[in-house]
């Protein structure tokens, strides 16, 4: 099938008859066109929270993550490779609460779950709860296309991320230092906290509750893209949540709920307050409401976030994209990093909300 | 399948007015009637397998747990507390391959997974890995009410556990030596297979691939309910896949995959071929077709289970019940322990397909 921009079929009429001419011999369908976004978190980004500098660096990777799975697309790659490419790339930056530069467990450990879904076979992967594969998006994948399963979680899945001989590092790789400084800052601040209600409790009086800033508990970064063949695939990598403890487990390894493809209806990736999206299924939700109410993304991901999610109290966003192109970038917190890049335009990335 | 209430509603005219007459002053929609289900696992039961007292021995524990959970709807309790009612027995059961009577894992441990969902809240909790929790559903639950997360994994979960003081056992509570001694025939059918294949390879000759056989790896207890006040719940329970490595988890720990419930259309508890309920999102599938299609829950259930999941390759069964009472055991294996009790009704139980 050959892939044009619908831009470029509506700017010239005689080079659409040409194309349709030339394609007529082959697939009958119209072309969808090569289609990857990105993102790298949804929370309270609002205007004024980056310097210029910040700002100028989280776009730089977004782009970069968007130009490395837009060139798979373009060299004829599968979707799922696309995807891969670009997850792997947000999991090597220090920047995004995944891989490199993963948020910290109450116990100053950090803790990585991923997923990946085709959206051709309804294959997936998903792990949880590792520490010392360096891309677990890639452990994921692994799972989905080495293993007779879908899910593995922990120790047993580093003891097949071993055997499928993936990239292990120190635990200390994922560390930077403004996550460990967060992570000192927030053990403290509950110290303090603790103290503030022993000391109400031996006066008789209550304590104000401690409440950790919302906004910095969350972070993850995803793909979803459609290739050439009119695959779609998505992919979704976290450090999950920030102090977490009990072993709890967000929507990221969840499938249906941080990541979700179907070639017959959407592909999503998913980020925000972990527990919301499990409750909901957002991703699947989404697809759900295109497959069988006809809804384009748009509106299924709008009626899924802006009323849902938020009805329900959550919080956070989606990245979409439909089998012919239609694609979506919808949150409801202040900001989401994200991006886009389709046939024929330059990638398109951005932090706040409008 | 087996099909209830509408028969026997259709049945006693006298008593459908006399009911809804008594509920006209209060609520004004039409009473739905009580209603719990409740199944023990999926798989290729077919008629010759067990003893007749084998057979009476299963039909028993389904029994009691139908009652036991229809008590606590007919006292006025919450769906929520019927199905934990329910899914206890079934775990205490050394019968069913969840709580005591668990399948083992190819290191000969018991490694439990567990899930529950109000359909009222959608509030929800899960479990995975756990190994000395007596009852990993209530740990399920305490995760839903006292805890700020959905899921808990491995020894974070457990924890958690400890400090919500719910009962601990030692690990080997859980072993049945009817469990140990398939583990242990398993293990050996495994070491005699590799060996041939070392000889197959030694000769230069392709050894038979090892296939365990399919129908014993599985297994699962759930239940789903509709309470006095038309909310829904679900519940599900599991030792997991029998010789799992890998710390695979399967369908039922996953909210929207083996347990969903929602008041707006339908609960679901789901026993199979764990993958493939993940990649279908098999109980919020189901769901999904009733809300937004429109279908009846069993014409849902018909669908998800007959042709989207056998198309897959996959086999396995839900139980599902609708916040009006309609409600569907439907299952493409050989047979599915399965029960359901009504208002006004017997308990009604089975073992094998039509």
């Amino acid at each position: 099938m050959i892939r044009i921009a619908l831009a470029a079929f509506a700017a010239a009429p005689a080079f659409v008859s040409a194309a349709f001419a030339e394609t007529e011999s082959g697939d009958a369908a119209s072309p969808a066109p090569l289609t990857i976004l990105v993102h790298g978190g949804a929370g309270a980004m609002a205007r004024g929270k980056y310097t210029a500098d910040e700002e100028a660096a989280f776009k730089a990777e977004l782009t970069r993550a968007l130009e490395a799975g837009y060139a798979v697309l373009e060299g004829g790659g599968a979707a799922l490779d696309a995807v891969t490419a670009a997850v792997v790339l947000l999991e090597d930056s220090p920047l995004f609460n995944a891989g490199k530069g993963a948020v910290f467990t109450r116990e100053g450990k950090n803790e990585l779950d991923a997923s990946i879904m085709d959206g051709d076979t309804l294959n997936a992967g998903a792990v949880a709860g590792v520490t010392r594969v360096k891309n677990p998006v890639k452990l994921a994948r692994a799972v989905m296309e080495k293993s007779e399963h879908v899910m593995l979680i922990g120790d047993g899945a580093q003891r097949f991320a071993e055997e499928q001989e993936l990239e292990f590092v120190s635990p200390k790789y994922f560390r930077t230092e403004k996550r460990w400084d967060a992570y000192r800052a927030r053990l403290e601040a509950e110290k303090a906290a603790e103290k503030e209600a022993d000391k109400a409790e031996r006066q008789g009086r209550l304590a104000p509750q401690y409440s950790p800033p919302h906004a910095e508990k969350y972070g993850t970064v995803g793909a979803v893209a459609l290739d050439a063949e009119g695959d779609l695939a998505a992919a979704t990598s976290t450090g999950g949540m920030m102090m977490k403890r009990y072993g709890r487990v967000g929507d990221v390894p969840i499938i249906g709920a941080g990541v979700y493809a179907n070639d017959a209806s959407c592909a999503v990736s998913s980020t925000g307050w972990g527990e919301y999206f499990i409750r909901l299924s957002v991703a699947r939700e989404i697809c759900a409401q295109v497959e069988y109410q006809g809804k384009t993304v748009a509106a299924a991901a709008d009626d899924v976030i802006h009323n849902r999610l938020e009805n329900l109290g959550g919080d956070g966003g989606v990245i979409v994209v439909g089998p012919d192109g239609a694609h979506a970038m919808t949150f409801n917190s202040k900001g989401m990093f994200r991006g886009v890049m389709t046939a024929g335009a330059a990638p398109e990335v951005a932090i706040y909300g409008e």
